[in-house]
Formats: C-alpha cells, structure tokens, sequence
C-alpha cells in the first residue's frame, strides 16, 4: 500500500508526544519529507471562488441560510466535487452529506472530517466553505494519489451549522421531537428544512452516531478572530471549544419625569445597566485568560429622552474554555449587580436562555495536528475557538480536533471575512497529514 | 368698592419686597386677614371628579390627548362653568378658550391666569386641570363676591399643552406656516386641531399678543416632583422653568464576534456607551444645584446577544434653570465622552434636537405669591419647575410666576398622580391672592 511510502513520518513525529495513541500494528519505517503529499491549492481555491457565487450578496461576501435555494445551490457544488474526488455521496436521515471512502479494513471505524456551506445573513466566503472543500480536496488528492487509509474516510458537509449546528447535534445527541419544530432564519422549522435537503426526520435514529462508531473528527475553519493574523501564524491548533451561556438580564427601577425628579431620588435602570455594562468588562478582564463577556443588546423602557427609564432589558454572554470559571464570573457578576442596584434602588433578575457547555479537543488529535503543521515548517499556536462548530458536537462521540487558519484582522460573518489562498491551502495540507496520523492512531 | 375692604393686607405684604412694584394710586389702608376671601374648596374639588371621567383610562387616570373627543368634552365642560362664573367666554383663533371678565379700568391691560385640560397618553387627573379650574374657581369667587379688579382678567385654558405647549406658543411667537403641519398625538396636524377645536389657523395674527398687552401672568400647576410632599410644605413658589436641551448621541465602534474577539481587541460601543451614561450622572451630580442630566433611550447595532456592538445610539437631557449651566455641563460632557471614546477605539457624536430656553419667573410675581401665601399661613419653599409649562411662553411677553402645590410621592404622567383636596383649595385660595395682589402691582 502506497501509504507507507509517506505516513511513516508524519505519524511517527505525531505520536512521538500523543498520550494515548499508539502506532498502528502495520507500521513500518519512513520516508523524506519531501515526499509529503501536497493538496492542489489552485483547485481547492478554485472551487472556493465557485462557491461564492451561491447566495453572493450585491456588496459582496454570501447570504447563504439553511434551507434556502442557495443552501441546496452549493450543496449541489458540494455533491458535485465529492463525485469527481470518487466518493459515495449519501445523504443521511439529519439532511448532511457524506462522501464516503473505503479504508483497507472494512471493520475499522470511520475518520469524518468537513464542516458546513450555510452562512449567516450577510456573511462570508470562507466560514464553513474552507474545511467543507478542503476535506473533499484532501479526498481528491487520496483519490488521485492513489492513497488508501485503514479507517473508511467520511467527508462531511454539516446542514444548518449558523442555525445552531444542528446537522452535527441531530446524529451526536438524543433529539426531542418538539425540537424539529424550531423555525430557521429561513422560515422553514428544522423538520421541514431536513425534508428540503433530502433527509427524512422520522429516521434520525438511523443517522445516530454513538461512541466507538467513529474513529476520529477533524475540522479545519477560518480562525474568525485576529490572534494568528496578528501574531502571523499559519496554523492555530485548537485547543477546544468554549463554553457559551446568554442570559436576559431585567433591571427594574422607577420610571419618573426626566425633568423633575432630582438626581438623587431616582430609581434609574439606565444607570444602573451603565454600571452593569461597566463591571461585566471590569469583571471579565480582571484576571489573565481567554474568557469574554458581552452585553450585545439592550432596550430602556419607557425609552423616551425625558423619562427616566424604570425598566432596562439587556442581555449578558459569557464564554471560556473552563466552564466553572463561566459559572464563577457569573456568580461574580450576580453579587456585583446587587451592589450596583442597592446603590440606587434597582434590582437585578437573570434568565439564562442560550447554554452551551465547552467541548476539549482531544489531547492526541492536538498533537496530530500540531506534528502535522511542524512537519511541513509551519509556524503554530494553540489557541480555543471563541465560536461554536459542529466538533462540539461530535467530541461526545469521538476524539476530536479542530485546525484554525488565519482571519484577515480577525473579521468574521460578515463581507469583509477574508483568509489567503496560501494560508487556506496550508490549511488543508495540514488536515491532509493530520488525517494520515490519524488513520495510524490508536486512541484511549 | 368691596375690594378695598380685604385687598390691601396682601397688597401691602406683598408690595412690600416687590423690587419693581409699587401701590396702585387707589389703594388705601387695610383689613384683618381673617376676611380674606376663600375660594370654594369643595366645589373645585368637585369639579375635579367630574372632569376625570373625559378620556378616563379603564385603569385610572386619563388619556385626553389634545384635538381629541375627550378633550373637546373637556373644554364644553370648562367652558360651562367659565359661563357659570359670569365669564365672557372667546375661543381665540388658535383654539385657546378665554373666560374674561372686564375690570374697573378698561384701558388696563389683562391678567391672564389659568392652564391646560389635555394630557399625555396614560396621564393623570391634576397635571392642568388642577390650574385650570382653580382659575374658574376663583372668578366664580370674585362674581359671588362681587369683588372688581381694576385689570380685566381673563382666565385661560391653553391647547395643547402635552404636545408643546402649542396654545401659548402660539399667541406669544411668531408662528411659520410650516409649523401647522407638525402633526401631534392624535394624529391631527396643529392646523387641523386649532380648526378642531373652534380656532382659525389663517387669523393667528388676531390671538397675538404682545409686550404691554398682558398686565402679568399666573399659572396655579401640580409640583410633578417630589420636593413640597416630602418635606410637607403647602405650597411653591416657582424661580423659573428650566431650560432643556435633548441630543442624539450615536457612539461608532466596530461590530466583531462576541466569542473570537478577545476583551483588549474590542471597539465595543455598549461599553462606551455604559462608560458614557455613568460620566453623564458623575459630571451632573458633581455640583450642588437642581440641574439633571437623562439618558432615557438607548439602542444597539447589531443588538444581538452574541455580537460585539459596532454601534449605539442614545439620548442625553440636560435641564437646568441656568441655559450657561446647561453649556457648561454639555461641554464638560462632550469632553469626557472624548477621552471615552480614545480609550477603546469608539467615537461619539451629538446631534441636538430639542432646544429650549430657561424662563425665569419674575422676581415680583414671586414675592407676590410668597406673600400671598403667607398671609394665608401656608409653609413655602421656592424651587424651579423641571417641566415645561405655558408659563414659559408668557414670559415672552409679561411678567410671568407659578404656583405649585405637592404631587404625592412626586408621581406626574401617570395614572398614580395625586394632589390632595386641601392642597387643591390652598393653591387655589394663593392663586386668589395674587391675582390681587398683581392687580395693585406695577411692574418695571
């Protein structure tokens, strides 16, 4: 099996640090570097140009929402490169398409690696697009190189990831009926939307993937924040996906005549969601770490310009790696809230409606990957990803792992989302070699 | 004439400290205080019930917006007893109804005295009404009486108060046309409500009046604050009605990622925004004074919970008797948000939209009220008015004063606002006073 000509040594400087992993029973010695199989990143970034003209906005960048006739235009594209890369397209119960590759052990469990083409409304090119058609690109290569790997490969295109990743939650978790009645930006409700792509919504369970189904799970996307673009890194090994809760915060004071009610007698919500605002930064930044804290919304009401407002609606995210220093932050910021309205007769009440605990990344993937980029002279970092991907997802199922590639100036869902062909093509040659060591990779 | 038998003791206590006012030629020596007349406490408070059930909301109060029905049942109801108290009764051409009564002296220019029966939306039973019947109340007095001033007087029920103080601006200004189209609450234009409510918008030449045409003006109000019922004082002698100013402030940073943008990366306006209306309560609490300063509406972009505000836009109000105070704060302000704004990469900008000019009470008016109300044994304190009153377009043209009695619990707009019965009658009983007493003033 050509194989053995080139895996040897990415495996080896991979599993050299991997705890947990093991060499394969049939490995034997290596080969040069030089020898690495490259991706053809003039066709990968082809294809990424293609597919941007599916749901292009007038002022650039896509608006490509689940479900929608934009959605169904790229993932046509998408079914279109899996069969030129020689891959058995299925779509499955949930609506997610898999190119499927036969591996040299029929028994063995697949390697699924991919992500999604949906965008959010005004979003961008490379969200998504970037690790779905470098994971059909990294087959194309196997295909055309003649490549054959233990393990079945699965190329994935995940649906409805912007919606909530819910392509990847619909195989990894138990779903609640009631749960497919959720209506998508596009209109449609989730049961619908997987009956618009070609699934069916009364067989999930036989799209269910459970622990010991899968070998592993790669990703490769867009950093979407600035620290490798800053730092000029090419490669990010992430780290895992942070924990994410949203609450609703209701601060209630007394609405009152702007002009006569002097300062000291008022029960000022505005205020108090002023000093609110201010001591979630103060908060959050205190000590070192990757943690951030948002306030993105807020509505004062009455809300007029001289009515003193007696109620402010706002809403407060915190996310970290950790998931008890998001509790212990939010806790910081509930007893520091009620400081903030005994001072001025406010009172403070939360509901959290959006949480999501984090997702590690496997400690032997990460050190697949990292070996993977070293090995073809890659600058890396290891850094968590801020945003939420379909590998949190399949980490209850599988060891996962996710590689970033740079952000120009760390935009993201929006137009102005840019990363380099150079830097999207290492990308995919990275997920490339992390795959191979994957494929020899023995996990705990 | 009766009125010399009971006029002079209030003349003489309140010409007393009138800069500016002396002894009308006719005047000659006094009476016990005991006959000093007193208005019907009973009645007015009679009325006040009665006028309640026009535009009475299904949860108290009333919604009586101006050119509605509920307000054109209000003003028969006024007009009514304005003909009971012996009142010639005029609407003029900009739908202001005057209840006049001649006065010895017929080349002697008018007292105008009286208020407002329209409301805001959900408003309460006292805000102008309490003025305005009182007005009707104490002509009632004098015709039962049979007391004659040497000033004609005319009592006065202005239009459209709520929507900004149209009925006075209307008499006291030089109106452009194009300011009949401002369509007001109820969905009329200025120029369809004057029409509505028995008014000629073509011959607003005719209602003008000018510098020497009024003797003085009264206005008996509801404090709407909260200062004469929480130290149980009877009355308010007003200094002035404050001047007010209200700008847009739009805060421009930058719209990133709420889970990939690191906290020290961040142009976030929500934060510059919370920074900038708790500085706003810093500078205008700083110094001691009545001024204030509001931020009562504010708004978000995007507003979503998971994205780093690239924008907000909010309100700020300053009011302050003192216009150089209000500039001085403003400056201060501006300032601030500056060096706001260069700590985290935000700007701000201010667009003023509503502007108006203090208007000081004259100082003789004042003395004549204070006394007025001493006389009658009432505890005083004198304060400025944090609300706009016609009052303050009067002032424009005669030397103008308020009287204010407590709103309970300092509650105004709202169904909640109260003024007790015998805090009624009081102010209607110094209103009395001194409109006497302005008969015998001159003023500089």
């Amino acid at each position: 099996m050509k194989r053995r000509d080139f895996t040897r040594t990415l495996a080896a400087a991979a599993l050299a640090t991997v705890p947990g992993a093991r060499l394969g029973a049939a490995s034997t010695g290596g080969a040069p570097v030089a020898r690495v199989p490259r991706i053809n990143g003039e066709r990968l970034n082809g294809w990424l140009t293609a597919i941007s003209e599916f749901g292009r906005n007038p002022a650039g960048g896509v608006t490509r929402l689940a479900y929608g006739e934009a959605d169904l235009a790229a993932r046509a594209f998408v079914t279109q490169r899996m069969l030129e890369a020689k891959l058995t397209v299925v779509v499955d119960a949930a609506g997610n398409i898999y190119g499927k590759r036969a591996g040299a052990d029929a028994s063995a469990a697949p390697i699924i690696f991919g992500s999604h083409v949906d965008s959010v409304p005004e979003g961008g090119n490379f969200d998504g697009n970037v690790g779905t058609l470098a994971a059909i690109e990294v087959a194309r290569t196997f295909a055309e190189q003649g490549v054959t790997t233990r393990h079945p490969l699965w190329v994935v295109c995940w649906q409805n990831e912007e919606g909530g990743t819910w392509g990847s939650h619909l195989v990894t978790a138990d779903v609640a009926g009631t749960e497919l009645s959720t209506v998508a930006r596009s209109g449609k409700s989730i049961g619908d939307g997987i009956r618009y792509l070609g699934g069916d919504p009364t067989k999930l369970a036989a799209a269910r993937l459970r622990k010991g189904d899968v070998h592993g799970y790669l990703e490769l996307h867009i950093e979407q924040g600035g620290l490798l673009d800053r730092q000029k890194l090419d490669i990010g090994v992430v780290e895992g996906i942070v924990g994410l809760r949203e609450w609703d915060v209701t601060i209630d004071g007394f609405a009152n005549h702007a002009g006569t009610t002097p300062m000291n007698e008022r029960r000022d919500a505005m205020l108090a969601a002023a000093r609110f605002t201010e001591m979630v930064n103060r908060i959050v930044t205190a000590e070192s770490g990757r943690q951030v804290g948002t306030v993105g919304r807020i509505q004062a009401f009455p809300g007029a310009p001289n009515v003193v407002p007696g109620k402010v609606t706002c809403t407060l995210e915190l996310r970290d790696l950790d998931d008890r220093k998001i509790q212990t932050l939010y806790e910081a910021i509930v007893a520091e809230s009620q400081k903030i309205g005994a001072r001025n007769g406010t009172t403070f009440s939360y509901h959290e409606f959006v949480t999501h605990e984090s997702a590690r990344c496997d400690a032997g993937v990460r050190t697949i990957i990292g070996a993977a980029a070293a090995t073809r002279g890659f600058a890396t970092m290891s850094l968590p990803s801020g945003a939420g991907h379909d590998a949190q997802n399949l980490a209850r199922v599988c060891p996962m792992g996710m590689i970033f590639i740079p952000s120009v100036d760390g935009i993201s869902h929006s137009p102005r989302e840019f990363s380099r062909p150079r830097d999207i093509t290492n990308g995919a040659d990275v997920l490339l070699g992390a795959v191979l060591a994957m494929d020899e990779a023995t996990f705990r």
